[in-house]
């Protein structure tokens, strides 16, 4: 027997077999299938959250998917906050994946869930992704990149992952992030010394997929793609990005999951506000060349987010109906209508609470605006209650003068009279304070500021107004005579917003530079503002901490809300 | 020339000074005197806190003290939360540190500030320890265990240190640490996988000193002590532990700080709740032999911790006077004398308003504690205002019957008097809610719920009466019959708390397994709870999770308590 012959045959095999695998491999590649499931979670609902999945995993294997990747935390919803700090709650979440597992046998799932960290040393969890497929666990992979600060708290809870593993399916070698992962890629600051991708491209993974949980502000969209893109920029391979869609108390989650082709085009962009399930075939999205984005502009996206956020506070509550006081201004004008595009017309009820300081039009404005939208309103008089606390404060308030005092009584009693209506009927009050007067402290506690829930304290007051002029655009819905007014309280005789604060232009500019940019009264007054005013309202916005700390939670639309993702002290002594 | 001589003499030479440097080194170690300043600082309040540590600095140089040692972040106040994210805050903290390196010519000074971090990737800030020595920046060290749990958010705006370096100072090899960094020891779950001073020990240290900002709850001295013990048993000698003293809105330090000698035992503790400053010989504490502490008594504890809690929210917010509602019941009752004993009587006054619904003995014990706490009352009957309420009510409430809306109103008629007051006088409304019912929702937002600070809301009900009972020991203060009669919220005829709720005794350990241990329902039950029972009060307390966010900043004194230290979801579906 000829060695050299039978060497040159299994060199030939060998070649042959490798060309094959290679072909098999590219064959796969070609039709591998992969379905991404965009879905509204509810924390701790963990029937609930399951069920939602196991129908989008059935839909997924009617459309013949290979994969279908969820998001971050989908067991448990995110941000379940100090609920992980509950064993039961870590074994509820569990049973979800067992259940999952079960249901992997035809289709590879991709889910977040939280997993308990073996290590003794370290925190307690991992905030991982679950790649599960034949039925059973496949590969868990732990988020390395744990987001904490504005609205995030992961340290809080999670070890961070240190091990980087692809994940090999179906002949295809797959990078499991988890959402913060991937941006550390792309920004001149970056938050962390270590970059998960970096350690996964030595494994050369076909492709990328992220569970997400990013939540929505007026940028979010345009940063996401940013930070995609430049991953798929430093790495070459496609990315499907999955993200929760629905409203978690104040945390809205706007989805727009996207699927990015190596040629960095948005090959797919999923829609905001909804529930979406799509599929797509790897072949198509490696091929790229199609790049399909929503616009981006940011009122309407406020908009959708505002309607959206007072929709699942109520759903996910098992409520259905609202109260608000319309004033005739513009704050609770926009926010009824929110109410009313969430709720429905049958669901939201307004009271008018004039008093012998409201003028005539401020009525008139609130009754049009309620037949506009078709809800319920009613009536009330304030005086005789007003007058009853001045009666029996009389005596003790003997030699005093009228001053912010009574105004408050009267913006108190508008709150208790909201609040009686709603402990009576079971609607919900909402809050319509604006970011402008909630930052300088232009609200009476229990009073205007009271509610369960702050529709537009993230809203300076001249994006309320163009929120208003927007939802005026298909036809006056909101009087124009509400928008075009000057703003007023209207708790003295002739007052004006004016009389207190500067224009809500300039306000509006120097509460952005400080609370948005964080900017000190040095860099402030620097961009040309009167110093004595930029003092003066920077220590309004800190004097009025603890009417903040003492206001229901708020819809979270910009880049920095009052809330949990902006945490001061009350007793501190800067710029006060 | 004989070589060997010559030898022989060098080696002598080398052989004596080095005797003599050990001489030397132990006759220094001898005499190092070192002094802790146990300090009362303000957040942000930069030429307060200076001011303060140079006063104890001048006393230490005074005492001839070689090092002086203050705590975590002096000079800034702890905790800063996000006025960490200007630079303006940062420059003003570096300002404090070059001020002190000034005044470290004589002395060296040990003392904690935020330091920006050079790398690029990470976070922009260290949690560090600045060791100050002949005018200038002698060493930094970086904090490397970051806290994130409980009320601590340490790791949203530090990066951990990473390297490890004795201080040396006049022969003395020091290991300077800050808080956290000693906490990884003697603890079955260590919550970091490293340990400084293991990283610390092979550059033989010769004595620890801890920078700390460790806040008060009635379990804190001893865990301190237990953990301090912990590393002086593992590593073998002395530890120098400098803690705060002080509140900060919420977050109360208790002082308490420690020296320890290697032997284990505690060579001095200083005092709770109040600042001192003190000097050591190093050669005393070595030689150990003495153990001092003080009565670790949770009661006594808890009334001290409070009554510093009210005058420094009061002190540091450049406020005097309290304004609150006397019902005759307990929980007003020990909020007044905690008010009277923090801001004397002068600066307290109470309002009693009673209803048709009052009995005659809450008026009268009302009024008696008045008198024994020598504080301004006065009667206001809030009939007329009610009524006032009802009659506008009266058109849309047709057909309705009295329920808790009508409660509501009393409620709420009284908290608004107590704000109209306030507002007028300038008087701060102290919130009376204890922890007991503000867990299962018992209170009225806007009512009794209303007010600037929490006193008692980290109190349950039978804690409650402990500290009443503690209150009464030298003599009644509080009438006896405030204490033993049952407890009642007096909204309608004859109601009395035990209703609408289970016993305080059996509430109270449910809410406590809860609350504090984290105990899911299951673990509840099996410590013999009737199911049905648990089930409810588990759910009340996460469906009421929207009143406790409205409501004001709570003094903590207990391991877990409401506010920035427990974070929950409102919109949940958890236990719900």
């Amino acid at each position: 027997m000829n060695v050299f012959f039978c060497l040159d045959v299994k060199e030939m095999y060998l070649s042959f077999k490798f060309k094959l695998s290679l072909y098999f491999d590219t064959f796969q590649s070609l039709f591998m299938k992969i379905t991404i499931a965009q879905l509204n979670y509810h924390i701790g609902n963990f029937e609930g959250n399951l069920k939602n999945m196991l129908g989008a995993i059935e839909q997924a294997k009617k459309e013949k998917s290979d994969l279908i990747v969820f998001s971050e935390l989908s067991t448990c919803g995110y941000p379940p906050r100090d609920f992980l700090e509950f064993e039961d709650f870590i074994i509820q979440s569990n049973q979800c994946i067992d259940a999952l597992a079960k249901a992997s046998k035809d289709i590879a799932i991709a889910v977040g869930a939280p997993s308990v960290n073996p290590v003794i040393e370290g925190k307690d969890l991992h905030n991982s992704g679950y790649f599960l497929a034949d039925g059973k666990v496949l590969q868990v992979a732990h988020k390395a990149l744990l987001p904490t600060y504005d609205i995030f708290d992961e340290y809080r809870y999670f070890e961070p992952g240190n091990e980087f593993n692809v994940v090999e399916y179906k002949g295809k070698r797959i990078a499991l992030t988890i959402c913060e992962d991937i941006w550390n890629v792309g920004n001149d600051n970056p938050l962390y010394t270590v970059c998960p991708m970096d350690e996964l491209m030595p494994q050369n993974p076909d492709f990328i997929i992220n569970l997400s949980a990013s939540p929505f502000s007026y940028k979010q969209a345009d940063s996401r793609l940013h930070v995609i893109k430049a991953n798929i920029d430093k790495y070459g391979i496609p990315m499907f990005y999955v993200n929760h869609s629905g409203s978690q108390t104040e945390v809205i989650f706007d989805g727009g999951s996207v699927v990015m082709s190596p040629d960095g085009k948005v090959f797919d962009e999923l829609p905001y506000f909804e529930e979406c399930i799509r599929s797509y075939e790897l072949a198509d999205v490696l091929k790229g060349g199609i790049h399909r984005v929503q616009p981006k502009e940011k009122i309407a996206l406020i908009h959708d987010a505002l309607v959206l956020g007072v929709k699942d506070y109520f759903g996910k509550l098992g409520l259905k109906k609202a109260i608000l006081g319309l004033s005739g201004g513009i704050d609770s004008a926009v926010v009824a209508v929110i109410a009313q595009r969430a709720l429905g017309a049958e669901n939201v009820r307004v009271l008018l609470m004039p008093s012998q300081f409201s003028s005539d039009h401020s009525i008139n404005d609130a009754r049009t605006l309620a037949q506009n939208l078709n809800i319920q309103y009613d009536v009330i008089q304030i005086e005789s209650v007003y007058d009853s606390y001045i009666g029996v404060l009389a005596p003790h308030f003997a030699g005093t003068s009228f001053n912010v005092t009574e105004e408050n009584i009267q913006a108190r009693v508008r709150g208790m009279l909201l609040m009686a209506m709603s402990n009576k009927f079971g609607n919900i009050l909402l809050n319509t304070s604006n970011k402008s007067e909630a930052s300088v402290g232009y609200g009476t506690l229990y009073g205007d500021m009271a509610g369960g829930l702050s529709v537009i304290m993230d809203l300076y007051k001249m994006e309320v107004y163009e929120l208003a002029k927007y939802m005026n655009k298909d036809g006056e819905v909101i009087p124009v005579n509400t928008i075009t007014k000057p703003p007023s309280a209207e708790l003295r005789p002739d007052q004006v917003d004016s009389d207190s604060l500067p224009p809500y232009e300039i306000l509006d500019e120097i509460l952005f530079q400080y609370i948005e940019k964080r900017q000190g009264p040095k860099e402030i007054i620097a961009l040309g503002y009167d110093e004595k005013l930029v003092k003066r309202i920077l220590r309004l916005v800190n004097i009025n901490e603890f009417k903040r700390y003492q206001t229901a939670p708020a819809l979270r639309v910009s880049p920095k809300a009052f809330g949990m993702g902006r945490r001061m002290p009350i007793v501190g002594k800067y710029l006060s």
